[in-house]
């Protein structure tokens, strides 16, 4: 029996769109397809490109490259060794600052103290400051927040101990907001196994105690929102002998949280705040008007990669079964997705 | 004309006696003589022995090693991976716990946020946690301090960014006081040139911009004390071609201080709240009663090794002119030093 439910358009905060430099993964047009495809209605773009979102002439590139977009959309600006100079030019066109301060992805890496505090002084307290700070890094960004009275927003944090370091912050009153991701909350280290190079990332997948952990901080009210990191990569490249960091997200977070509201491991409430109120509002957005998801809460199905949007095609749970699925969904007051396909042209999307 | 001036007695809350295990370098009898020497009345030893003061069996023995001195001492506790479960045990017998959060001498480095939450967590908030944590390794300890609201004692602080972080910090009420050392305040790395291996220390030896701040930073009372990390090794070994980290300072301290004040570039006041007032305060002592040191402030000199009474027998300041001398040391009550003789029996010393 059909049981159909209505949910505010998701937003997504942090993905990696590929576009441009390095379209032979995702771009602008396929992302934002499959963003629609899994109910995502808006997404951030991180800005560690192969030329990396570091000045205001990368930022219109950006730009540029967005209007292919069928799902709204927005930018984030990235730290490097000295652009902090540049803040006041691009602010007002950004959700928010990024630092790299562990090795990852691209050419953005900060770990100097000097340069950390030129970038955490600088930087306006109205929008966050995202970082890319595990473990005991975590500490240090939080340190720098505290002490320089800034809006720190914590990606993908994805262990026991990194939560209880939020919620402490959280007590002590340092602002400080955190994010989950789909992997970190539905695979292990243990299914490393059997997904290969696919599931080299970072952060990497954790103990099952971490995962577990990471539903108690949602449940809890410690964990602020879910957000993918969508960060495809051809099947190529992750099949080499150097898999790059990443994993696709962005069509399969909604089924598997509707999966996890079934098993009862999240309220529709909480789900509802994570995916959509609180990104909205860790945008400064009123809310997601006239956007909403029709799911079947009942329907049971299998998650194929054959059936997805995103240019690189692959997906880490591929052959997993989920109980929800995505019938239509409304961008703007308008059907964009029915059945699966999306029935909205090139371009529909617009700056968030 | 001779100036003569009585200073209460000097406290040194950051030493290394090498006593037990590295005895070729220093001993408590030989170190408190040296203390003595330089008008310092109570030290308190850093736990970095070979064999490290990580346990009460390992406390008792440090503490029956320190018999043999002829000032007053005290000793910290050494973090290691597990042994915060033994704080209950050793808590009231040592005046704060030591935490290496970088690469040092010993084999005390702790870095995982684990490990680190437990010790912040356990030790409890009316005593400091003492970190080596140079530069962006600051920027963590400071936030751990700030969730688990503990008091962080920043050791041998030495840049200009380190020091704008702990002003940041207490001017956001964290719980934060720091150190500075006679060789950052007296040395730069031009000096390198002249001593070799003899300047190889941790924290390095830093720019001339760098020393100017911690002036400034002395006289606007971000500074909270000046502890000497007097780190003797024999003249082999620092002559070796890898030459362990840290020089003698006990003796040369004062003097340095003194010449300062001849140089306005510190007031009276101001050297004697660092170096025995905030330093007593530190340790929990009401104040530094019937121990003093009478200085004449006109008295010029030159510092030369073979006056020393360090065992190691060499220094950094070796040939220096300075202007202060001290004539004489009283403690508790008695006098303990005349004319450069330390006039006092092995185990005149007591526990602080």
């Amino acid at each position: 029996m059909t049981k159909l439910l209505k949910l505010p358009g998701l937003i997504d905060v942090h993905v990696h769109l590929r576009d441009p430099g390095a379209t032979q993964k995702e771009d602008f047009y396929t992302a934002s397809r499959a963003a629609l495809a899994g109910g995502v209605v808006g997404l951030v773009d991180m800005p560690n490109n192969p030329a990396p979102t570091i000045n205001l002439k990368r930022l219109v590139v950006k730009k540029q490259a967005a209007k292919k977009s069928v799902c709204d959309y927005g930018f984030y600006f990235g730290a490097n060794q000295e652009n902090w100079k540049d803040f006041r030019k691009v602010f007002s066109q950004v959700f928010g600052l990024k630092i790299y301060m562990n090795h990852t992805t691209g050419p953005l890496l900060v770990e100097d103290l000097a340069v950390l505090q030129q970038h955490f002084k600088n930087w306006p307290q109205s929008k966050p400051i995202l970082v890319h700070a595990e473990q005991d890094t975590l500490a240090k960004a939080i340190g720098l927040a505290a002490c320089w009275d800034k809006w720190l927003h914590v990606c993908h944090l994805a262990t026991s101990e990194e939560l209880e370091l939020v919620k402490k912050a959280k007590q002590k009153k340092i602002k400080v907001t955190c994010e989950v991701t789909p992997h970190h909350l539905f695979l292990t280290k243990d299914e490393v196994k059997t997904l290969g190079s696919l599931a080299v990332m970072r952060p990497p997948l954790q103990t099952r105690a971490d995962l577990k952990s990471l539903w108690w901080g949602i449940n809890k009210g410690i964990v602020d929102l879910i957000a993918t990191d969508h960060a495809p990569h051809t099947l190529k490249e992750k099949q080499s002998s150097s898999p790059p960091n990443g994993i696709p997200g962005l069509e399969t977070s909604l089924p598997l949280l509707l999966t996890a509201l079934n098993e009862n491991k999240i309220t529709l409430k909480k789900l509802i705040e994570l995916t959509s109120i609180n990104p909205a509002k860790f945008l400064g957005l009123k809310s997601v008007k006239n956007s909403w998801v029709e799911v079947d809460l009942n329907k049971k199905w299998i998650i194929e990669q054959k059936n997805l949007q995103t240019k690189c095609g692959w997906s880490a749970f591929h052959g997993r079964k989920v109980i929800g699925k995505i019938e239509r969904v409304f961008l703007r007051g308008k059907k964009v997705v029915e059945n699966g396909k999306i029935i909205v042209k090139k371009g529909f999307g617009k700056p968030l």
